[in-house]
C-alpha cells in the first residue's frame, strides 16, 4: 500500500494512492482510523505534503562507508565510522513535501547539498525491542532529502539552520508499506542527469539496529520518523531539479529557489 | 493567567487554574479555541500533564556565565560562552509533568543531573521577526528540568540518551502568561533543602534574542518551546525529590525512582 498525505481546501487529508489515483481517508493510517471517505482525486494534481508529521524526527548521520570516507577527504575531522547505533534529530519545521521548492537562504555561501535517504515510519509503541520486534514495529519507508549548508554546519555548534533551515527536509512523496528497504537501490539525479547510485541496503547498522538500541532507552511512538543516513551527495543550486528515487518506493522530487532578501531586523 | 494540561479518564485536557482550582476548558489556549467546558477539579487531585506538546522543541545550552565556567572547571573543553544566540533540540518522548517521576536509567553511572531553566512557548508564528515582534509572539512561561546523564553527554555522538531518555525532560506545572521571566528568581531543591539560586534574567542572550536570531531562518510555531539554559546545576539519586521554583510562575516538582533493569535483547 502507498499511503499519502494531500492538501485539500488548505486542510491535511490521509489518501491511499492506488494507480494513477488517491483515495481520500477518514484518518490516519498509522493510528488505525483509516476508511475511505469517498472522494477520489486524480494523483497528478494532488498535493503531497510531507506524509507524516512525526511527534520525534529521528536521523542517523554517517552511516554509509563511502560517505564517511567523502567527508574525512573534505577536512570534517568528526567523521568516523560509527561503532554504535546512535541517532540524532532533525526539526519538523524544515519538513516539506514532494514538489515543494526547497528555499536555498540568501545568506549561504559555500556547499549547499542534497544527501538521498530512505525513511523509516514507525507504526506502533516500542520500548526495550528485540530486533524481530523492531522489524515488526516499521509501519512502511518513505524518501528523504537531508539537505544541507556545509559551513554553517560547520561553524554553528548545532545543527540548528544548516539542517534545519525551512524546507531542508523534503519527505516523500509517499509511504510505501510493502518493501524491503534493504534490497533497494537509491539514485539521485540533478535537472535528470544522475549524480549518484547506490545500494540503500549498505549501511554500517540497519534500520533495526537503530530502532534495537534507541528503544533501549526512551519509547518510539507511532508516527515517528529514522532518516538512515546517504552514502552520496551532491550540490545544488537555485534553478535545480532534484529527484531521489528509492526503487520500490517512488521518487521525491523538490526544485531548488533562492530566498528572496530580508532587511536585517533591529535586534534591540 | 495559568494555563495546564490534566488527565482526564486517560485523555489529555486544557485547563485553567484559579486558585486551589482547575477549570476544563474546550480546547487549547494557545490556538485561541478555550472556552470553559463547565467542569472544575481540585488542583490538589488533578494529574498535571507537561502543559504543551511542543512541534518542535528548542533548547539553549550554554545561556549562563557560571554555568560555563563550572562545566570548563569539570573538563568539558567545548563549554564556552557563546557568542551567538544558537538554538538545538531535546525530543518530545522524554517530556513528563509536575508530579511524575524521573526515571534514571538502570545503566547510568556518574553525574545525574538536574538543570533548572525556564521556558518560553511560543503564541504566534514567527519568521523574520523583530525584537519587538518576538516580544509579542511569547504565550506564556513555565519551568524546564533539563536532567542530564553526564557520562553518555560526553561519550555519545549526540544528547539523544543523555538528555532526551523517557522522563528526562519535566516541564510544567503550568504556563504562566503574566510575568516577567527576567525579573525572577530561580531556586533549585532537593529533598526541601536549597542546592542554587540564581537571577533568571541573567542570561547571556534573553529569550528574545534567540527568536529573532532563530526566526532569521525558520519558522516558529504555536506551542514550540525554548527551554533557556540553567546558571547552576545539582546531582540526583533515586529516592530524592527536586523542585525548581521560579518566582512569579510556580514549582515543578518530581522525584527520582531507579529503572527496573531489563534484560539485553537479541540484536539480531
Amino acid at each position: 500500500m502507498r499511503y499519502c498525505r494531500v492538501e485539500i481546501e488548505g486542510r491535511p487529508v490521509w489518501g491511499r494512492v492506488d494507480g494513477d489515483v488517491v483515495g481520500l481517508l477518514t484518518g490516519s493510517p498509522i493510528e488505525g482510523e483509516a476508511a475511505p471517505d469517498g472522494r477520489v482525486i486524480a494523483l497528478d494534481t494532488a498535493v503531497l505534503l510531507h506524509p507524516v508529521v512525526p511527534p520525534v524526527f529521528y536521523a542517523v548521520g554517517m552511516n554509509y562507508k563511502s560517505h564517511v570516507a567523502h567527508a574525512q577527504a573534505l577536512g570534517n575531522k568528526t567523521a568516523v565510522l560509527p561503532d554504535r547505533p546512535e541517532v540524532a534529530y532533525r526539526a519538523n519545521n524544515a519538513l516539506t513535501g514532494h514538489g515543494a521548492p526547497i528555499v536555498k537562504p540568501a545568506e549561504v555561501t559555500g556547499r549547499f547539498e542534497a544527501e538521498p535517504e530512505v525513511v523509516a515510519v514507525i507504526g506502533r509503541t516500542l520500548r526495550h525491542a528485540s530486533y524481530a520486534e523492531a522489524r515488526e514495529a516499521v509501519f512502511g519507508w518513505t524518501i528523504g532529502n537531508d539537505v544541507s549548508a556545509r559551513e554553517w554546519q560547520h561553524a554553528d555548534r548545532s545543527f540548528w539552520r544548516s539542517k534545519n533551515s525551512d524546507t531542508f527536509k523534503p519527505m516523500g512523496p509517499w509511504i510505501e508499506t510493502d518493501v524491503d528497504p534493504l534490497a533497494q537501490t537509491t539514485t539521485l539525479r540533478v535537472n535528470g542527469e544522475e549524480r549518484a547510485s547506490f545500494a540503500t541496503g549498505d549501511m554500517v547498522f540497519d534500520p533495526y539496529d537503530y530502532l534495537v538500541e534507541t528503544s533501549r532507552y526512551l519509547t518510539l511512538h507511532p508516527g515517528d520518523v529514522l532518516w538512515l543516513g546517504a552514502d552520496a551527495t551532491c550540490q545544488l543550486a537555485p534553478g535545480d531539479t532534484v529527484d531521489i528515487e528509492i526503487s520500490g518506493i517512488g521518487v521525491l522530487t523538490n526544485h531548488v529557489v533562492l530566498e528572496r532578501t530580508h532587511p536585517e531586523r533591529p535586534r534591540r
